[in-house]
């Protein structure tokens, strides 16, 4: 409850970071759910002229019935902001990102932007990275990739879907999550992830975001990274 | 026409190592177009049992046709042996492949076997790397990532068919080609393109093949790496 509610704070304040002719990435996610209710207001009744490039099939969906314009990243010559949520966020600010399967297209957005803003409740912010950590991976091998992972300790485990179906992303790739202790360097987990073979992208959000914005029970906080 | 040859040549004889039982990862292209038509043969004549894993649809189909039966890389428990060509191999033995848009799923069987052979004729043979290599991307965002792999100086260009639309891999991504005078060290160049966002997997193949076989215009020559 107290979570939601700061979610709505967090999406409400991040939302006016947006300002006229931007164009805007714009995140997956609860959080943003929010983000995207209060950017449709303000396109409808202030007349808001902003162009959004989306990080999941959802978000198009979602984005564009509320009337907001919404083209691929390859039909912009930059993104002005991405507005995007996070699993989880360390004292370095690095993140993990993908819970919602998402993670590949919301790395491609983010890399692609100005600036980043990352919207998240109270619970998300930690000392040390702790969530599973969702790896997208080529179908084809994965099984023997599993494996792989598992002989070196990472314990994955696969992104089902209801029916006990491997998860498709939005690329049409499976996701596996890896179940690990406090991740002590980002960095060198993500150099490790990205030199495997089928590995496509992992969660690990490194030296990304510019500011963060905190929901609180009654307000928010905003940290400015960089 | 003496490439040819040389080809024919060096595929019947890498065919040799193949013996009973084994599963087999069979590569693709116009000199292991030899090697499957004689694995076939032996199939068909000499009773030769073995499981195919193929690091394409076209192989696939083509090495079914001639009665060996295929399975998918994560069908099997490992592979022992796989046989495949290369566009070029340098003095230390690192490859480029890709010429044939193949190099996502030949990398992930290569990963998964217990020995590889690479077949080639002599002019696949140099000193250091010169060909063009091949990237495979991830559609979202691929034409923001050539702009910035053009900014980086790697000279790309879009792998399109004849009709001029971008080739689609058996992972239905795209492939961009760069264009590079000698690479100088395809580790650096490897690490490089594996941590740029989009980038599925590049065509230099490191530390993976353990025996060449070099077609000449009257015999083979076999080269043990490791």
């Amino acid at each position: 409850m107290s979570q939601d509610t700061q979610k709505a704070i967090a999406g409400k304040r991040a939302a006016q970071f947006v300002e006229n002719d931007m164009i805007v990435g714009i995140g997956s996610g609860s959080t943003i759910a929010h983000v995207i209710t209060e950017l449709g207001r303000r396109v409808a009744e202030e007349n808001l002229k902003i162009v959004g490039v989306p990080t999941s099939e959802r978000t198009r969906r979602t984005a564009a019935k509320l009337g907001i314009p919404m083209y691929n990243v390859d039909d912009v010559d930059q993104i002005d902001l991405t507005i995007d949520g996070a699993d989880q966020i360390d004292d370095s600010f690095a993140a993990i990102k993908g819970g919602g399967a998402a993670l590949l297209w919301e790395k491609i957005v983010a890399v692609n932007s100005k600036r980043n803003i990352w919207v998240i409740d109270e619970s998300k912010r930690v000392e040390k990275l702790t969530q599973y950590l969702p790896v997208e991976v080529i179908p084809y091998g994965s099984d023997q990739l599993f494996r792989r992972l598992e002989n070196d300790g990472l314990q994955p485990t696969w992104r089902l879907d209801q029916n006990g179906n491997p998860v498709r992303t939005d690329s049409a790739n499976f996701l596996i999550d890896l179940h690990l202790p406090a991740i002590e360097s980002p960095q060198d987990l993500s150099h490790l992830l990205s030199e495997m073979v089928g590995v496509v992208e992992d969660g690990l959000f490194l030296n990304i975001v510019n500011q963060v914005v905190i929901g609180t029970d009654t307000d928010s906080k905003i940290i400015d990274v960089k």
